[in-house]
């Protein structure tokens, strides 16, 4: 814990720039003051509790992880949206075993995220706390094309599409959970995937832009943070879908962990959770020019009219477990 | 805790509508849209935690003052500005043993208050948590006359203006902090003004629109949040103040409080803490125009090219203790 306000603000001022880009007036008055830029003077907000023991645990997490991670699963709620990042408030509860080594290289691992995205803080509070919390608040903004784009948008014979790896980051938790941080060897980008997660806000920003001669090519997107299996119904409103996915769509380490368990990867990978990939429909006249744009995205499936989620012609797909299985509900 | 997420989200739609005014996209997508409008495309946003046995005790805040104070402390840091309010976002943390009902009566009472303010929920996050916390974070834009009003803008010479009691809160913590929430027939503005504090958005509102033939007549403004003498020295920046400051500038009950416990009642006033008044400037030959439009506003000193602060023309004001003797720091 900083021993003086004093020193708690220097320790920030020297993680995270505090003028520039859109900041009129930066932190240390009432208020931040922001020109959010755009189109238009739409602007996006998300926020995203990151809660020790609920979300995280020091045990396997370094300081810098935890900094990262609390800013990435933010940001990947304006990826969901396709928006452009304005900036981001921070809300740190701090419990008194926190050092002051912790809690800057925890800084440190949220600065060089916040300075990739081109994310600046902008605002924040500091409590002590009985564990240590992050609170991040985003603000974005729609791209040059003004569209931002929502969920509950498909349309029966719209292409779906992925664009990052579901599974991995459930493989990394679980492991971890199992065997701790130790032999970081095995299992590299499923604990990875778990603890540095990497959102896609170049992806969503891309997806927002494509145009073709009929229009934007991309008329629905969303990011998969609590697994396929439940964001996919919330994705697809009242329509339903049937998916194409089989353990060649996988990560190589997703196949390998959950086959060696006796599990099957490709259910593992579509039950997921903190994937922070993105989940987008389109038109399919319009998708070879989304593939085309970006090659990276692949075809998981097709929006049906028919109500439920079919997996390759035949199983019917779990729903997914309720959100409080989970730690939290984002509103 | 609501046993469903679907529980909460009804909860929350319940006691907070979800569209309308500048909201363009609700709540239950990634992100929910709003158009902030004002006079330019120009934001402010401040944030404010709010954590149990930190800044509260369930012991003698009702579920509803809670729900109040997290947000009428945030919503204070807009009208510190002079900002006309945009919306906000709330992160809970929930410990098991809050009921339905205490989390029904917390929302009630928030949700009262933003109605009040026009100040609409427009995103938030749920976790599991060890204690209550409330994490609020505000929105707003400039009124018509397009001016945000920022400390440090003092010059020697400047009236010294404040809007609202200083020392009340303080008595009504102290008061609760030794006899709890019984007897509240008792300094029953104290403790109404440290369960209940009323954001005066409404008087920064009008304080930054005032215009004179020479132009704004408030040059600076800030919220009151931490106690005159440590809010004060960062109101004016390289400057100094005398202030004229006594007694009967004080709310009965603060003078009957203190003088009761053998302390002097301007002092602990100065002290004070969470009196969310609001602290301006203005240039003497604009002042009159001021107190026509705001008489309720008292002038407590001028702002000098000495720097400290002096109290009646004597006695040297303690800087005030340092802010981690207090449990945050906003940034």
């Amino acid at each position: 814990m900083p021993n003086s306000e004093q020193d708690f603000l220097s320790l920030i001022d020297r993680h995270f720039p505090n003028r520039g880009g859109r900041v009129l007036l930066g932190r240390g008055d009432d208020c931040a003051v922001l020109d959010p830029g755009g189109p238009d003077g739409r602007l996006c907000i998300s926020t995203d509790l990151f809660v020790e023991d609920v979300h995280f645990r020091r045990s396997y997490f370094s300081p810098a992880d935890i900094g990262h991670k609390a800013l990435a699963a933010a940001a990947s709620d304006l990826a969901g949206m396709g928006a452009e990042p304005v900036g981001f408030a921070l809300s740190l509860s701090l419990p008194g075993d926190v050092t002051d080594s912790f809690l800057d290289q925890m800084l440190a691992g949220m600065a060089a995220l916040s300075e990739r995205l081109g994310l600046p803080l902008v605002g924040g509070d500091l409590s002590q706390g009985p564990v240590l919390a992050l609170d991040v608040v985003v603000l974005g903004r729609p791209g040059p094309s003004g569209r931002l784009l929502k969920r509950g948008q498909g349309k029966p014979g719209d292409a779906l599409l992925l664009a990052g790896d579901i599974g991995l980051a459930r493989a990394g938790l679980l492991e971890m959970e199992c065997h701790g941080k130790c032999d970081p060897g095995s299992w590299p980008g499923a604990r990875a995937a778990h603890l540095r997660p990497e959102p896609r806000l170049a992806y969503g920003l891309a997806l927002a832009q494509i145009e073709t001669p009929d229009g934007p090519a991309v008329s629905g997107l969303m990011d998969v943070s609590d697994g396929l299996a439940r964001d996919l119904p919330r994705f697809l409103g009242l329509c339903g879908a049937d998916l194409s996915f089989g353990i060649n769509d996988l990560h190589p380490e997703v196949a390998a962990y959950f086959t060696g368990r006796g599990k099957d990867p490709v259910e593992e990978a579509i039950l997921g959770g903190e994937d922070y990939a993105l989940l987008a429909c389109a038109d399919p006249e319009r998708l070879p020019m989304v593939l085309a744009v970006l090659p990276q995205v692949r075809v998981i499936g097709r929006v049906s009219a028919t109500p439920g989620v079919r997996l390759n012609s035949g199983q019917v797909l779990r729903q997914g477990f309720d959100h409080f299985a989970k730690p939290g509900t984002e509103l």
